[in-house]
């Protein structure tokens, strides 16, 4: 029998929405490179979505490939990013921001949120430092919504680390590789268009959430907009069926799919949590969205283990191992059940 | 009333039995990253194909990509790779080889081609010189098969490229983002498991030849295996639901699809090109493939370009074209037959 | 017996007025990185000849480490270069340019020199290309002053290569290696501070002029001075102990040193050049500076070998060979008399 | 009244016998960019100091540029180098070692060293995470000897650090910008054919310790030879009077000068030491070489700042201070004489 994975949220395909529409539209003839009219269409939702107007919007293929172009067409050569110590471009990308030249500034996360007084105290350090020269200049900030351990800034933390970047004149850029997850939780107090507004750019998921790969960045900072699409074509993510991304985010920014396919997500994760609490398994991180870290017995996650697939994360001690849950647009509710019937009876 | 389209090989999606496939896997659970058995499976196939059993097969989502990739995961750092002026690294793909620190050594083409008499001059040159670490290193040699031009090498020029590589001791890197076109070709005098050996590392290009995106990296030189999963993940060609390329690979290797879609579209650009000779046009390259280079009187292209998409190559004189007819698999028999009515009827 | 060696401008250590002074500053403390009294003075003294009291001036060690240093600064990560095919940076770097992930965008010499139409003609391109994003943006142009075959620019000329770059705005970055020898040449119709207004950024050499080592980088361009110490420490071009910079070239911007070493050079070098015409040799390039390009038969070259140093360029024919002569600061009056009387006698 | 300056080692110029050899050999013709008979004498030198007949040694002009120019010939494009969290390399080269490309990948320090164990930790982590090519891939440890702080490694701990590099086949690299006053000290248990069997790589430097500039790196691992010069001249850091480094270092390592002149800096940092100590003021960190850290009151160290330069190295609380003194071959005893003093009599 095979095992039901709660490994990632990458494990299926699309939402069925998205494949109907790529097999309706699969013999139409469009240009290439993201100028045909469903990328045009699906970059005019997004700002309509965004209550922005005026912002870019690029379509780029995958996460990794997303921040370094982004990252890079921000920083100047001796430039550097500032981020968590466990943030996404500090640990899981082989170096890709070093690769591009840039050095990932890190500061030391709680539960892989960062906050505006740490980021104003690395600023201050640098051009107070006698010789500012001789070290690498912040010239970013990146965090991620939410984080990699599925927590959210509150609009006040994000209000907060905004302000600092504009009192150092340095962009903000939110990874939003979870973005939809991050919005449609129950916890969030912020919305697309006030993310909009905080960020300098950022981008909306959709690898992790309904699509079959895709993110859409979305600049608002003017100043970041120019020859975007020349950093996209050198750093190989220029895709030549442009149309592909175009047609998925159209779909995906209809009918509100993006999140209630990620509300969906929250509350399948939400029922896992309650779960895992009950049988008295101690929470890792209090995360409110797709993903849930939890500290199990060893031998309860070799039990589990024989029926699903789980994230281990980290060997907390020698009888205990850190695991994630992590749920999707595609987690089916009777597979939770057996989950949870499981845990039960354990 | 629509133009059609003889623009380029990846206007349309993929090969409808391809996307029958996408539809039927779409909800399977798989692991990520390109470690799930539809890629182990793709793979096999590759390798049997090649009659390369111990080859290593890598997916990569477009061209630019894989070949960026593939050549950085070759060079030391003061290395370059000699490649034709009008290679596709030299000119379209906005300096990606640079932008990883290389330096493209262009040679003079005749109709995209390079011959080993070249290289072997420039690898001369390179070492006979008094100081040669003032000057790049010559690394490897790429070249396309078929060209930019739709033209193919014989299979005594391959080897003489092949010979002279050997006896440097570099690597010779085949793009072959359009390969089927030129191996089904009725004037190509090699086979996919001849290519394999006198290539250390080439590609089965997807994106141009029926998938809906996609090119699979062939390396048969051990000495180029190393870690090169590295180099995919740090260049952003990592793509998470790697399933979507396995997929579509094992469709095209099954079936004698991949030649089969690749015949279709020669014999349509082998009607047109005798549509064109016949009323006299003169032919810019002789090509074999899908691609044909034609010059065409001003007035004439206006007329055709009421009704039809052609790109315009280069502005030859003051009232000549040179344009490019492109077929794909997806061309349709009566757009072919239209065309050749109305180019009769100018 | 040694040979006498006309190889190159940099066989000998410094004039003997900058070692002098060395020695006397030698035990003095002074703060390093040059932030130092000499530096500033220095500074003061290129700024007044210059006649541009607000340009920056750095100081960096070697040629190829200014043109990497000043390139990487100017451009963005997609840019390119403009030079010509036998520029310093496209062929005797051993890729530093690319290595900082650029291209270089060549255009065909002719006697070393490129031209304003040429250059215009390469903007015009790239800027009308449908999709230029496919290929590497010009950022800026690179000449030299003199060229690498001893030419020069007419100011016309130069001004011409200006009014180009403004139009597309992009930076006139002017090479001065050799520049006292250009400015010092008999045949040269500008002055340092008219070059000073048309480049928006070049250097005045001294490793090749009558110091140990050193690159006298002058910045006009406002837009150009941002946080370039970042690029001289980031490329390792930051000397500990800049100091020695600053005094080299205080003592060189004094008295006309810089000027007259270089007019020694130059007479020497025409003493040679019209002992070559008499001898009926051609001329290969009609050089006004220091190096002089001659067609030597290979017998005549032998005989000369036995007793002096140099420089074979080219392997002219079978009985040929182009070889450059090359006098500086340090030449000595009776050695260049020794050379003519061979070259009378052979 | 000039203050004393104890903030550096490269506040003066150079050994006295070396400025004479370089006025003595000043117009004497030599070959280019590191080929002629001091540099090929130098290296014999250095090889006969270090025992190893077979190493490679190589001129650069600078630390950094040493630092840069070794790792990049050593490491592959994904891999990193595994550092101090205080060493050179991450926070003193704005990002040099990022700018080519590798990540370095810090371990938290003990009074500015690593040990074995931690090393051995990181790389196992590495190697068995699943999905290693998710993370850079540790290709080399950096280290340096004596650290930023002063410390030196004893003859176990480097033996120990070597063990674990040939355990997991990875190159051991010793920053050596102070080596002599590290070799020199009475606390060293090490001597320099020792450092060479240790190391596969490391440098002898020059700038801070008797040279104009200059640091000498030595090869040992064969592995590691090949091509190093297209690096350097790449790098930017191929000196064009090459002569200027080997004079130098001919003149270091004859008649024990390089040893000779760091002791003399070790003792003048010892009374330093032992006067700060009798004054009751706390050690940063226990260093036996030319740097020592000391915490001192705010309002003495207004007091010594009057007379004497020294570096704040830290705030250490609202009323503290931590401070560097430094001495070099130049620091005269006459003037630790009058700081002594003035220590006592605050």
């Amino acid at each position: 029998m095979e095992k039901i994975q709660f490994q990632c949220d990458y494990n299926e395909g699309c939402a069925p929405q998205i494949m109907q529409r790529l097999v309706e539209t699969n013999l139409e003839q469009n240009i290439g490179y993201g100028e045909d009219p469903h990328c045009e269409h699906a970059r005019e939702l997004i700002r309509k979505a965004c209550e922005a107007p005026d912002a870019d919007v690029h379509f780029l293929v995958g996460g990794t490939q997303a921040n370094a172009t982004v990252i890079s067409s921000i920083l100047r050569p001796y430039q550097g990013a500032i981020a968590a110590t466990t943030g996404h471009i500090a640990v899981h990308e082989t170096g890709a921001i070093e690769h591009s030249g840039h050095k990932v500034l890190t500061l030391p996360a709680t539960n892989g949120k960062i906050h505006a007084k740490q980021i104003e105290q690395c600023l201050m350090c640098h051009y107070h430092e006698d010789g500012p020269e001789h070290a690498v200049q912040p010239g970013m900030v990146y965090i991620s919504y939410p984080t990699e351990y599925g927590t959210l800034y509150s609009k006040q933390e994000l209000m907060d680390i905004h302000n600092v970047c504009r009192q150092y004149q340095i962009p903000l850029f939110v990874d939003g590789a979870r973005l939809g997850y991050g919005l449609a939780s129950k916890e969030s107090d912020i919305t697309m268009p006030e993310l909009a507004k905080m960020a300098d750019v950022f981008y909306l998921g959709g690898t992790k959430q309904g699509a079959l790969f895709g993110e859409a960045v979305v600049i608002t900072n003017p100043a970041l907009k120019k020859d975007f699409r020349y950093f996209i074509k050198q750093g190989g993510g220029m895709l030549a069926k442009g149309r592909l991304l175009g047609i998925q985010y159209e779909e995906l920014m209809q009918n509100d799919l993006y999140l209630s396919l990620a509300r969906h997500a929250n509350e399948q994760a939400e029922r896992i949590q309650q779960a895992l609490m009950q049988k008295g398994y101690k929470m890792a991180v209090p995360s409110p969205t797709n993903q849930q870290f939890f500290i199990l017995p060893n031998d309860h996650l070799k039990k589990l283990e024989e029926k699903y697939v789980i994230t281990v994360w980290e060997h907390t001690d020698a009888d205990h191992t850190t695991v994630r849950f992590c749920t999707s647009w595609a987690t089916k509710k009777e597979n939770v059940d057996k989950l949870i019937e499981d845990i039960k009876r354990i």
